[in-house]
């Protein structure tokens, strides 16, 4: 549902109104039944013929994924990769603001990136009570258990991590781990052919 | 398998000669028996009681993701993440590097990024015949489809974005999309209770 949205986002910035499972497939590099079969789980989102309309479409899938009412996270780490998805501009469109940010570094306190004030990583206990419940973590991997142990003392209960270490959390809490150099290790299985 | 083979690695680091399928399990926040039916595809990897060889696993999972050859990447993008990239050190363990950089601006030319000279994006061509099969795009999103255009001409066979747009490629070219939005945006689904 989280690509069906981006798709459907997309088109719409582009003026369509209303979208075929066809053209939001072609759009995807999807096939237009797999489309329909899971839009049919969650009922009637559209008109056969007419297409869904992007509105409707954008704001049932929102509701799916609880992305319906203003999510506020903390970053934890203004490095480089820190500091590019506090100048990253694209999580508003899923209502998805970053709205603290917290450094180990001295020098990097008070810096504002992206809009926001970075603060010391000893003052992470007061998240709580600021309307935050998810956090970014973007520090070394020796770091990442230490910070995410902190950020679930002050109440956050959904972490998204570029640390490619496993972080060990309480089942209540959601992680989704960004591992970037595996990714990138995916891509070789793909390339047939003049395999070096 | 990419995960299993990262889970290996880290237990490996931490002097385990031989693991179980439950300690790989206990690891990655999984279950023993999804790993033993995994492998069961590939064949005989380990003896039932002592376990796997840490050693023979993963050079077994790297053959089957093709990385038991060293692979070159290009990187595209120069800026805070593409930094980032260029000096993060976590891509050597699959076998992975990042042998040459790209960027527009051409106040960022010649810079040394992580032991890489950043080139000028207007020779791009020039990574054809110097051994690299992969590219890595850190650039603006509306640049993102004429890189990748210009990447397919250089002979990359094999692209991960970090641009949320969709890339058409021929279906020869695989394409790995990091859309961190995205990502964030799938965890507000898990947070259950004291939805605001």
């Amino acid at each position: 549902m989280p690509l069906y949205l981006r798709g459907t986002l997309e088109l719409a910035s582009q003026g369509a109104d209303f979208i075929s499972s066809q053209r939001l497939a072609d759009h995807l590099g999807l096939t237009p039944w797999l489309i329909r079969k899971d839009f049919s789980y969650f009922g009637d989102l559209g008109k056969r013929g007419v297409g869904y309309d992007t509105r409707t479409l954008v704001s049932r899938i929102k509701k799916i994924l609880r992305l319906n009412v203003d999510r506020r996270a903390v970053l934890v780490g203004a490095g480089r990769l820190g500091s590019a998805l506090l100048e990253y501009g694209g999580f508003g469109r899923y209502g998805l603001q970053i709205v603290a940010a917290f450094d180990r570094d001295g020098a990097k306190v008070g810096e504002m990136i992206g809009g926001v004030r970075v603060e010391h990583v000893n003052g992470l206990a007061t998240v709580a009570g600021r309307g935050i419940d998810m956090g970014i973590l973007a520090v070394p991997e020796e770091s990442a258990q230490e910070i995410a142990d902190a950020l679930l003392m002050a109440g956050i209960r959904g972490i998204l991590s570029f640390s490619p270490r496993h972080i060990a959390m309480p089942k209540r809490v959601k992680v989704i781990t960004i591992d970037i150099a595996m990714d990138l290790a995916r891509l070789p299985y793909y390339l047939s052919g003049n395999r070096r």
